[in-house]
């Protein structure tokens, strides 16, 4: 790539980028717009976005967005930062002594703008050159700052996680135990057996306990039943908004009709949900069970010491809160959900394979010569240089970034299938998925089918890799930093939203009411921030031409996600920060990346000395790493006795504990069971009923 | 190897056998062997050892040597069931088939003992043959035979471990907790930290506690005392032999002068211990204290939830039993501690490095030519046929044998250089170093560099591992047949003692006295038998001709330590059983290599359909591994709540526990602080100060 084709690129972006946010700026208070830009407040606020976004304190977006919320605008601090000392080491010293090298002097071009952008890269660089130290020691100096941040961050990020411990009003989640794979005796009950157990073992904490049932029929019922309900709200849409009595102004037969249908069709299945609900010799028992216990500490201590002499009966685990539990998996049967972890594991393997030809395709448009031997007819329109330059630098982004869209729900969905009893569970390995999923096929599948030859065989010689790696990676310099440019563009149309807004304009054609604030999809936006973390790293020595706009990524996302996690993402859960450890290990994979490469390239670059004395780095960042993990990991899994106890002893006197454990009681009541006439606003699947009724 | 050499090789190993057998039930009611024979009873029984051997049953053992003295037991008798059906398949039907077949008329002699003995082996069977299926067959079989016997055995162990548990006496390690990295302030002492972090956060169930201190120089003293007691225990010896009033009949000046010079020494010193005892301000504080609890259900907690919001202070894990403590551990600082796993990482390769080398040689033993090669003078030896014979059939497996007898104790030196705090502890590491290192470098490097070429590449390319391995390990059967065969008499001069007996007349010679009875090496112990059921395995359906000799040696084994676990090792710790794991997973692991090693078999002898349909029997094979991992390995790695709060509530109304707690108050005392006066006899360490007093 040329820097005039990198030039239009930037051009386009930043002009694309500049029209959104100015978009949005104008539209954001229309009321129209309200309701896709403002749904978490009923209003669009007065103050200018911009200024406001900055404003916000970190215990704002605690209150707005949880601990989780304050995590993911971390991530942005921290790699702000981190590319902050980046550009200035990479952007300040590593780019001119690159550029002022003769290694390429062949290829060096009267002007600039026709001038290769190899020439800002290490590539530039005259073999075995002393210069080359410089580079040496930005990588160590790299690699010291990035994991003096990494570890202020995770102390930060722990502390915070103990004081929001600390501070909590009384959780159910805090006191509950589930319990999995209840034996049961002929003729008793599961709710007899987990009364007698604990009532022995845990006499002093026991509290009281909520036995699962199998709900999946009523839940269809159910479903059934919101489906008919919304297509009544939609036909009432109309009436409502051109009038107050619709027959007499209106009056279609047609619709008057249908609607008849739909009620009558409601009230039975009403019917039946009340019979299915009443008759509890219906519903099979599942072995499982939520146990609440009286104190804090009691509940830890029936998690963390084996209860049953046999350790596949009377399994505890943490209970994730009341609301974010996730029903229907407690239906599946243990085939079923054999059956699905099968299933998903081939699923994933397929997705990445189809993934890894759509990218070769992809690649295939960077070699214009490939692509008209493939397609001779394009030949005379690629000839021209805006298209030719078009389709080098910006299309072949485009198709990823498309692409790479729809992946999130689909792991998503995967993880679902696993079995997490938890939609944070679910939405937690989701994001791990989603970052194994990234990084392979959007990085290295890059960096392997860009190259010549199929390279994957470089992963089955270890010694070999460095030196590989150190060919194919800066290969792909120029896609990659097409690739950043285009994301500022990805990036801006977050705060546009703009599928929303597309659903939203539909919904308004066909009159359905979409109102609902969405919550904040972590498991697809934290694995897409860390790809652009990766990239920034292990392209920071080879071509440090890529740092400044990854900066600029940080520095776009940090201003829209504030903004965004105040007016459009309601929080659905709440993991305390439990999403921090992922970023950490992630940098760790990136530096350690960015550490193998530079070995390669001091090899290449015929400075033995400089790779040998590279070796301890990686090795070093790893003992960092593990020391992080003995440090700070274990207190985003569970609580200390020493926070428990404190904890407990804080509340035990207080008047209103009473009532927090007589609501305790009830509170991991299956929400298909609960009765629809009374069901309250909290309960998202049965207000439509309510509604209609 | 043709069969008159392994008919040489089994009867010169038959012969060894008998000998030694034969030798020891001659000599083992001789007084001056009782020492040898009999050290933990002081008399030889008088009953006939064999039959003796026979009759115990497993309480006998387990009174007598505890549950890993029965758990040693069982892992012969499961060898034993598994190599009895693998004999029945392997030399009743595989065999025969293996006989009748043509592949290598070739080399079809025509006289029976130069038949060569891969005859016997599956080479023998036509390429593509239908008798094959019995081959196939018969892993399955096997498989299946093995896996039910490894959860029979499991399951019943675990059952055992429960039992023992159950109708144990109150032991310390059960009420107490070793705290490590305890954080102490400025002007707190150690013990005053412990005591106000458990009485806080441990109230109800907090006990007691004991501060370690650093007694590193005063363990030195003790030690120069001792050494100086032995010797002058040693003066004593001949004096006392030749009558009662020494000085007068021998009055050899020089001796009395010594053992006067040698009394003066040991005051000194045992003033100095006195000195160095009485005075705490001397001793250093370690911030390591094992603190004691009113029951074992609240020890659990302390356990098993984490302490302190910071997971690098307050560590707690479970207690060595007192006499099972290796206190020389807590002397140790924390960057000797780091060091030491280093040289620790260093060592083991070097040692793997240099047993490669010696495997090599001994290889090249195997290969005649090659010798003759290397060393021409021996040309005219290796032309005689006994020689030639003597050379191939047995002088390897000897050599092998003998230097691997030096490993376990380099190995036990090198975990106990690790850290661990209780001897078991350090005899369980080093079991599985030994164990690696004895698949490594017996197995593995044998057959590898038994090959032509280095071999070691195939682990790189993980598809080419099965038909590598079908090709290499069958060329290494008369090899590992052999050393089966020469595994009889090592196993025999267990019996014997052989190196016990001749330190015994050394220590006679040199007028010493060494009547201690020794403890059972199981870390040197059950790597070896392992191994001989990784071959009998390995070897199963390549030459099936090993069989029986890895039979008879489990009986051998059977008898020979059955009788030993009665008359010569006393326990020095009890584990509960928690070797049984090893074991468990290393006849899983010996299964998956026999199937790997079938699969490419099966795809050499041309029956590609064989192979595919045998690969999801690895598969099925860790998945009971892992069903099995869930099942039992819980139940040896920490006590349930429900055995735990049963055994407390069983005791909570005897009388003797009272007693039994305010013993547990002292119970972690460290032996060198004790003192030397009043020391009892079960203090090792103190006992030769006290009898020169």
């Amino acid at each position: 790539m040329i820097l005039s084709a990198l030039a239009t690129s930037v051009g386009i972006n930043l002009a694309l980028t500049v029209l959104l946010a100015g978009a949005y700026t104008l539209l954001r208070r229309r009321p129209a717009y309200v309701e896709v830009y403002s749904p978490r407040r009923p209003y669009a606020p007065p103050e200018p976005w911009l200024p406001a976004a900055w404003r916000h304190s970190e215990e704002d977006i605690q209150a707005a967005a949880g601990l989780d919320g304050v995590v993911f605008v971390r991530i942005f601090v921290f790699s702000i930062r981190v590319f902050t000392a980046a550009v200035v080491l990479g952007v300040g010293v590593l780019m001119p002594v690159n550029f002022l090298g003769d290694q390429l002097r062949d290829i060096d071009f009267s002007d600039l703008p026709n001038k290769s952008i190899e020439l800002f890269s290490i590539s530039n660089v005259q073999d075995g050159s002393n210069k080359l130290w410089l580079h040496f020691s930005a990588v160590y100096i790299l690699t010291g700052i990035a994991c003096y941040l990494l570890y202020y961050e995770y102390k930060y990020i722990s502390g915070k996680r103990l004081d929001y411990f600390m501070t909590s009003k009384p959780l159910p989640q805090h006191f509950t135990v589930l319990v999995r794979a209840i034996p049961v005796s002929e003729g008793v009950s599961v709710s007899d057996a987990v009364d007698k157990f604990f009532k022995e073992y845990h006499p002093s904490t026991y509290l009281s306990h909520t036995a699962v049932h199998q709900t999946g029929k009523l839940r269809r019922l159910l479903n059934d039943a919101e489906s008919i309900c919304t297509k009544i709200t939609n036909l009432k849409y109309v009436p409502r908004s051109s009038g107050d009595a619709p027959r007499k102004f209106l009056g279609l037969f047609g619709r008057n009709d249908q609607r008849g249908t739909y009620q009558k069709r409601l009230e039975d299945l009403e019917e039946n949900v009340r019979m299915e609900q009443s008759d509890a010799t219906r519903r099979q028992e599942i072995p499982a069970a939520f146990v609440s216990f009286k104190s804090r500490y009691g509940a830890a201590n029936a998690i963390y010491i084996r209860q049953s002499d046999n350790p596949t009966e009377w399994q505890t685990e943490h209970a994730p809160d009341p609301h974010d539990v996730y029903w229907p998996f407690f239906s599946t049967s243990f085939m079923e959900r054999w059956i699905s972890k099968f299933v998903v594991f081939v699923a994933s393997i397929l997705l990445i394979m189809v993934f890894l030809l759509v990218v070769a395709f992809v690649q295939g448009l960077n070699n214009l010569e490939q692509l008209e031997k493939w397609f001779p007819f394009l030949k005379n329109i690629l000839e021209i240089a805006v298209v030719s330059q078009l389709v080098t630098g910006y299309l072949p982004s485009a198709i990823l970034l498309l692409l790479s869209s729809y992946v999130p729900s689909v792991m998503k969905l995967f993880s679902t299938m696993q079995g997490f009893i938890s939609v944070s569970g679910i939405e937690r390995s989701a994001c791990n998925k989603m970052l194994r999923f990234t990084i392979w096929t959007v990085f290295f599948a890059n960096v392997l089918t860009g190259s010549a030859l199929n390279q994957i065989e470089i992963f089955f010689d270890p010694k070999e890799i460095p030196s590989r790696l150190a060919v194919v990676v800066p290969a792909q310099a120029p896609f990659f930093i097409a690739y950043v440019v285009t994301s500022w563009t990805s990036i801006t149309s977050e705060l546009t939203r703009t599928a929303a807004l597309f659903f939203h304009v539909c919904a308004k054609c066909c009159k359905r009411d979409d109102s609902k604030a969405p919550s904040m999809p972590y498991h697809s936006e934290i694995p897409r921030i860390l790809l652009f973390g990766l990239l920034g790293l292990t392209y920071f020595i080879v071509a440090p031409l890529i740092l400044p706009f990854v900066l600029v990524y940080f520095c776009l996302g940090y201003f829209i996600f504030r903004n965004q996690l105040f007016n459009v993402y309601t929080p659905k859960y709440d993991t305390g920060g439990r999403f921090w450890p992922i970023v950490h290990s992630t940098t760790i994979f990136s530096l350690v990346l960015l550490h193998i490469i530079a070995i390669g390239v001091f090899g290449l670059k015929k400075l033995p000395l400089a790779s040998s004395l590279l070796v301890p780095l990686p090795v070093l960042t790893l003992l960092f790493n593990e020391f992080c993990r003995n440090r700070f990991l274990p207190i985003f899994e569970a609580y200390s006795s020493e926070s428990l106890m404190k904890k407990d002893r804080e509340e035990q006197s207080k008047p209103e504990m009473a009532e927090f454990f007589s609501n305790l009681v009830t509170a991991y009541y299956d929400p298909a069971l609960k009765p629809i006439q009374r069901s309250s606003d909290s309960d998202e699947r049965t207000t439509p009923l309510l509604s209609s009724n």
